[in-house]
């Protein structure tokens, strides 16, 4: 059973915590939490910011009704359950767009509020961006290595049922241009498409065998010759003729999903144009990630199906942000242990960019003072409003806006930026706390 | 918004061979389609079935009501959206319980029914059952590394707010003794736990500077001297003192959250020896996976708190299962492109095991065939009944007695099988396919 209510999403010592603060002034001291990532996953150029949009969506259903605070009086005393049953956020979130470029440091979720306000959304916002902005990291590397070919995202069985909705919404966030997945389509209006599977294929099997032919053919009669035949059941070459013999030269598009899709692409499309069926499409899937993407650039593929490496980050399932108490009643605060400092005080971003557009820097300062000025260079301020006094900013960006707002932000990267090699992130950050 | 249906949790395609399989006697067909993994995450020895619970509980909300059938008319003819409307599974369902292990080709789950029923279930199942078992098989492997000292799951905020919940139970499935998810304890009576965060502590910070005693003192009031108090926020030897001092000797335990975890348990030991707390348990958390669980093996440590690599699978995000139709009309069928050959026909399966209890061999044959017999080994049959008719079976085994098998089933792997370093899978797997 899923349910609604997102209040029970949280980390037990959420709980306690607050619990422990309410019989002190503590509880109500004003607080700032800042979100950031200490550090980008393992060679990564740049990370985007992904999942704004349905936090602000759950914070709204981050209540505690009856069978939520059932829950928590197993091991809360009663005045704190009796303030969960009021709490309502009522304070600020500033934070980075949905579709922002983020850095080292970046304080890309900034939390105004009361200490036990703050301290419970922890868990929530962070599973929500951590999740979300690793999806969309990784596709952006994907989208950037297709040059401009499109690419349907198709991973829904490779990760949780729901996080695959988030997913498809992530990856649309970043570029790619439709989702297979029908939930999105529904929630989010995320474009959906879809092709076919070996096992409509195999289900026209015979007592005399195999019949290919059978299967393109329903599946024409069902969806029009605009639609895509997958062609590598059987015999690809054989496949391909099967295919234009049923549908005409007017098919939409052959799938090839396994083997040296390269060669095969080449080969296919040889066989395509000499069937007479120039305009039929290309679309290629099976393990793809934004390095067998960019290998493929040569070839004449015309749409990437990708799967696994997309719901799953290519490598980095989680973007590693964490919340951070920063501020309390105006004075910085900062754990001491030695290989996880961070800096103390409620932070401000500007990103440097030359007239040009290309970015330099992105400069953090203290939230009380001026931004600093650098010659010749525009400041760019990242944090725009999104909840205050409790409630969501009217009019925020769209998941459209984000989209257009990341494809132009990929252009100010400096040139090395956009490479998939494993380097240093894309431009410094640098830290002017007085 | 979170959709208590089920329905659109699945891809375009598979609504879209529907609908092509609808206009022929094929949509008809009695069909197999097997759920198994062609191998294991690299270098796994085993694997750990979960999520069949879960699955067996959206089967029944995997219904097409008014909302899902307007975004499906969007691409769908009227035939097929009257057939959706009222889709009911009414097949069989068979596979392997959850805890169960698995190897490369073990047939997870089976599932007999008509083509267009079972088309439609496949993206719902494999997201469940991929997700699932890929963290309970790595759960099971920090199990074992922590060779019986009890671990705390802690990593809901890095994965997906729902994912997480899903991880919780996976976790306790394959032993982990608590989590910190709420959710988890709600749905599914997962042990809940926690300590506290830095923050807690770092909100106490006064005009003079950091108070860590009042925090601590806070703590202990709300939640009594049994409570772990996180004690390097500052300085660890002055925050053990600072919680013997606040807690007296009957404090339940510290947690270190940072540093080298070996030497820092050992000096925190010893320091609370001397101040006659010998009783008060040490708790570690920081980046711990299975190798650095092994690690400390030797180490005083009490409790290992588990994050990011378990919710992430350690480095195994997804299970890497497919859906396949195996058997149509009672004919095998089978894709046969080069890679990815799969073996057709539907199968049963067995485990081979020496008087002693240890496991030597997974037997693979045709469901039509008679079980083989091996001299001097007794063989298991792995699946069980799940649905029947489309009513799920009465009386499956819940979580505890999945939890209860994986923990039989482990201490029936060769010796080999529970190490931790990469090699074969512990058993072979052998198709007797006539």
């Amino acid at each position: 059973m899923t349910v609604d209510n997102t209040a029970l999403l949280t980390d037990q010592y959420e709980l306690t915590m607050v619990s422990a603060a309410l019989r002190h002034p503590m509880a109500h001291r004003p607080c700032v939490f800042e979100v950031f990532a200490r550090r980008l996953p393992d060679g990564r150029r740049y990370g985007v910011v992904a999942g704004t949009g349905r936090l602000l969506e759950e914070l709204a259903r981050f209540r505690f009704g009856e069978d939520e605070l059932a829950v928590v009086s197993r091991f809360l005393d009663e005045d704190t359950v009796r303030w969960l049953a009021e709490y309502r956020f009522s304070g600020d979130i500033d934070g980075y767009r949905e579709g922002e470029l983020y850095f080292p440091g970046s304080p890309i979720l900034t939390v105004r509020t009361t200490f036990a306000e703050g301290v419970l959304l922890e868990t929530l916002v962070l599973s929500i961006l951590n999740h979300d902005s690793a999806i969309a990291s990784a596709a952006a590397r994907m989208v950037s290595a297709s040059a401009g070919r499109p690419i349907i995202e198709m991973g829904s069985r490779r990760t949780h049922e729901r996080a695959a909705v988030s997913s498809a919404r992530a990856a649309y966030l970043a570029g790619v241009a439709a989702t297979s997945n029908l939930e999105a389509a529904r929630t989010y209006g995320v474009p959906s498409a879809g092709t076919a599977a070996h096992a409509f294929t195999l289900g026209f099997t015979g007592p005399d065998g195999p019949d290919e032919k059978a299967a393109f053919a329903a599946q024409v009669e069902a969806l029009g010759v605009g639609t895509t035949l997958l062609v590598d059941t059987y015999d690809i070459t054989q496949g391909v003729r099967n295919a234009i013999e049923v549908a005409g030269t007017g098919l939409g598009a052959v799938r090839i999903d396994s083997g040296d899709l390269g060669v095969l692409a080449r080969q296919v499309r040889e066989q395509l144009d000499s069937l007479g069926a120039p305009d039929t499409k290309i679309v290629v899937s099976g393990d793809l990630d934004e390095y067998a993407i960019a290998s493929l650039r040569a070839e004449p593929v015309d749409t990437y199906g990708v799967g696994t490496s997309l719901v799953t980050g290519s490598g980095a399932p989680t973007a590693g942000m964490i919340y951070k108490l920063v501020e309390v009643d105006g004075m910085p605060v900062a754990k001491r242990a030695s290989h996880k400092e961070s800096k103390g005080g409620a932070k401000r971003a500007v990103r440097a960019a030359r007239p040009s557009g290309t970015i330099v820097e992105e400069i953090l300062y203290r939230s009380v003072d001026e931004p600093p000025s650098v010659d010749g260079l525009s400041l760019r301020p990242l944090q725009i409003p999104l909840v205050a006094n409790g409630e969501v900013v009217g009019a925020l960006p769209t998941l459209e806006d984000g989209r257009t707002h990341l494809a132009d932000a990929l252009v100010s990267l400096p040139w090395e930026g956009l490479g998939l090699s494993h380097g240093d992130p894309a431009v410094p950050t640098r830290y002017v706390l007085g």
